[in-house]
């Protein structure tokens, strides 16, 4: 019963077989083979957009150097105070972008409006150099608390972004997740709607370990296969990056698969509820928030079911965050929430 | 006919194996899997010493992951002039390093001795805070024209790195190739003679992608692993990498197969001299670098052989690099020369 | 009626005397004459402890050099979120210290103290490589708001980095202020009250301009020469810094200067509380925070007063902060004060 | 007897005039006030061309801003093996660059020539992520070794460097030096020559401490003000550096002050080559390289005289560097001529 994460399965058969067939012959490295040139189109084609598409190892490399492509070192991002970027990738975009500023903003149910921004990029000061320069806001979708930005949102958002000359980059670990709860296409909740820089996940959808940096206007991506490069981050098989991508997006498997995690999420969610658990978010994609008796919680963990506590118990309570993902057994989500109900 | 690099090459079918095990059900993310957790014994058996081994994808990372961690912004690394991190890198080693100085020599056949670094390090003042500090030296085995040090060279370097307050790292991008020539234990061209820290490299010799730091000192990889992290570099489905590795390992495959690939390389440079080449290095590992006329690498290329002219053409020849591979098929040395003999 | 800062106001006559005087002859260069060699000496007797002294040119230079040597790159330092090293120095600690994170935090009277940072401290896990490190605490004495940390409360704060291994750095850009303030030793609310480094202001209180980086504890400076010289802060005629320096401390010139600028600012304090402003802070060193009617403000601006909107205008009235220093003539007090009476 | 450097005199009379005046009365800061505003037109004078300009306190700061301008992380500078920016400034460029990377020539009287560059530069390809960019030349004018560049070697490889896309820095520490020697118009040694930028420099020529980056593109100084200004480099009080710039320019001084120092630097020449000593470089500024026998350089050291070895002892003889300064007494020159005769 292992609800840490969804970074804790393993891969999709397909990404196996897949790997396996780009493993014939010689090819190109560093990006030059045949399995990498397919990948733009078909990344072009789910899009509806011309586009360019960095592969890369880890989620905190994609966003790192896609936001690092964004921001001069003296520009300041907008994010969330919870999000990946500002808590969980030990200060890599601040490493990266040799010093940009993240400017941590509270927002309801893990989500950022323009309304949350106004006032903090009130406070800065355009031209007055001895501030960091608003540059660029950088939202999670589907956001870390498990919660999905609709369309609409997305796109005041983009409007904000662009009436304020500022970039819109959109952390995607689990965009599949939130396509399949929003049911719209990929490009609705991306550039349609002002989305600039994507970093696409595949890892924690399936994939052994692939993940890509997708720029919608190319003149973002200028200098960013050097950043690339000079990171570590240019792999020379990258064919295997490019199969493992590729397989992802084959038959919208991508969705499909994420839509199984969504959906055993709403099972685990109901199941808690009934079993006096309070939700704290709503449950849009694959992550379940939600307030547990620390008896529960102890209970649970006794049996063998493994999730984070996401804040410190308080008053009895705490709040666990279990994730679900294509691969969670469904008996575990039984097993889950009839420990749960006791 | 490819012999541009041996990273053109895909994986052994063991290693398709080795990430198909490791596929199953669920395991701690970020290195903490079972997968992991033995790799880092396997590897001190192997290299008989404790040591701290960090998986990441490519030999870039390694490198100035390693680095950056032995050396402060203001210090100096001395390596030869063509070294991989002075000319292949982007200047990874400086930006990782926060700007690290490398202090390029030139080197007999691809290598480095204390002479060579002697005079370079006599221009440094230690303490004397307008220069960078002499730090670390970095040395490739084997070499990037296709030599190998011996241990007794390797030793006379730790002995001057540690005589002159040095570190010793050793990029081993293809370490397996100068073992299977050297037959001496790893650890005779590693910490038995001084080297601290090792760039492990696997892609080459034919994983899919998976290098690795070794530290034989645990106090310098102190802060490694936030390095790691913050750079991207810190993958959650280790396993996968380090499934690989382990693999890479098992039943010294390793250097059994780098030495198909280096005696296809005794092969094909024989054959090349048979027909009129002149070898510029000895060849030691899988390399081969040699001066054919200019005719003569028209007329390979126009027959489909692909490989890089190391320097521009001169005199009416060309100074061309061919790697050989575990994968190289014999058939295609003997078609080069056979078509080199014209 | 210049109540912007005090930066915009000229040195003291001492000064230009003391670089006159250091003006003769050849000395060594880069530190190494004979004004910087006594000036050690110097600091040590005025605050009673031993240290290490290095002169720089702006305050921002002291604080980011100072910071980035006391925290890793990937180090998290606590500060105030209205604190001049957040907002108004252009991301210089995370350029310089490769990335460090600021932690900012809300603080009653722009003063921070144990509880304040407890909970920030509570979200970081130690050793967890996902996290920037709780690494440092930055303070403001005096603050940016006027106010003054008694030493007791900086003791807290002391106490409270040595429990949680923290570093404790003060932004004393303005320590003059506060000494003339609190009348007590400097060694009080520096180094006997934990601070382990200290940002050491000149510029503002009547320099032409000097900052230094101040140690109490010689093991936390060991790369900072190295630090210095290579972001461009080692002068090579450094006792023109020194000189300066040197002639702040004498006779305890550099608090009574402050204390006739802390006069100043409560006789305008009073003032304009009289004229009916609101005091937004207490007035405890050379600035006055007030809430003044958007009528007053603009009169007073009519009539050439100058100073800064610290918040933009609410409800009918501005937060003005207005500056006063050694060398605002008691005339121009009067004169607002006149003004703002209407 | 101090022929160390120029930077170890003192300044002139008239920059303590300069700044005692500038102190009057309060001004806006950090470069808003009226002696910085003159500063920029009184520049445009002298160099005959539009350009912005940026005081800052230190050579080092201005060559490694004016460069991390110029240059991506991923850019490869030009330079000369002894130049002040590759052995002297502890890696401020690689530092302030994010890691661009400093290519090392040999050059002739420590000049480099297109020649000289030409096949350093054929290394590089163009457009190939592995490798630094090629991006710019920089030249020290005066060298370090006391030659000049005519205008039309500079010219040659301003011509160069547009031919091949690279832009074209000029570390002028000595610039007034080579003025002097030239006698030609600033202009022509520098944007006439296709010098880009220039560090411009007035501590060793005169001030208390006070150097320039001028652009003369203003589209290469885009971010510059905030790269000063993270780097701590934005002084508060600047009108005090820019009081000592603009009394540097007054009436020529700059170029007749270092006209004086050049013309010591040939008497004692010529002077030592009457006692033996051999030129090692031709003396065309303030600096005189010379082979001295060791028995020679012990005597002068021995009644006092203080200067560099600028290598290390060899068959004998030592190449030692002497600077005069506008201020050094002529007697001294005298006094050292006789001792060296013995």
């Amino acid at each position: 019963m292992n609800f840490l994460s969804d970074n804790v399965w393993g891969p999709w058969p397909e990404m196996l077989e897949a790997v396996t067939t780009a493993s014939t012959g010689a090819q190109r490295s560093y990006g030059d083979d045949e399995v990498t040139a397919r990948l733009g189109a078909r990344f072009s084609e789910v899009f509806e957009h011309e586009l360019l598409i960095f592969p890369v190892i880890t989620g905190t490399a994609a966003n790192a150097l896609a936001l690092s492509s964004l921001v001069p070192g003296h520009g300041a991002i907008f994010c969330r105070d919870g999000s990946h970027i500002a808590v969980d990738e030990c200060g890599a975009v601040e490493f990266l972008s040799q010093g940009a500023k993240l400017v941590t903003l509270a927002g309801d149910n893990g989500k950022l409006s323009p309304d949350d921004i106004k006032s903090a990029l009130a406070r800065f000061q355009r031209g007055v150099v001895h501030q960091s320069q608003p540059a660029a806001i950088s939202i999670t979708q589907a956001t870390e608390l498990g919660t999905v930005y609709t369309p609409g949102e997305i796109a005041a958002l983009g409007k904000y972004a662009r009436d304020n000359d500022l970039k819109l980059h959109m952390d995607g670990a689990r965009l599949a997740n939130a396509l399949a709860h929003l049911k719209c296409a990929p490009a609705d909740v991306t550039w349609r709607a002002g989305v600039d820089v994507l970093s696409f996940g595949a890892t924690k959808g399936g994939a052994l370990g692939a993940e890509a940096v997708v720029f919608f206007h190319p003149e973002d991506a200028r200098d960013f296969a050097f950043r690339q490069k000079r990171s570590g981050h240019l792999t020379s098989k990258m064919r295997f990056l490019s199969a493992q991508l590729e397989t992802f997006l084959e038959d919208e498997r991508w969705i499909r698969r994420a839509r199984r995690a969504n959906t055993l999420a709403q099972k685990l969610a109901g199941g808690l509820v009934e079993a006096g658990a309070e939700l704290a978010y709503p449950v849009e994609s694959n992550a379940v928030l939600v307030r547990l008796p620390d008896s529960t919680v102890a209970r649970l963990r006794s049996k063998g079911a493994r999730f984070y506590d996401w804040e410190a118990p308080k008053d009895g309570r705490t709040l666990a965050r279990l994730v679900t993902s294509f691969a969670t057994p469904e008996s575990d989500i039984d097993r889950l929430i009839a420990l749960a109900k006791g």
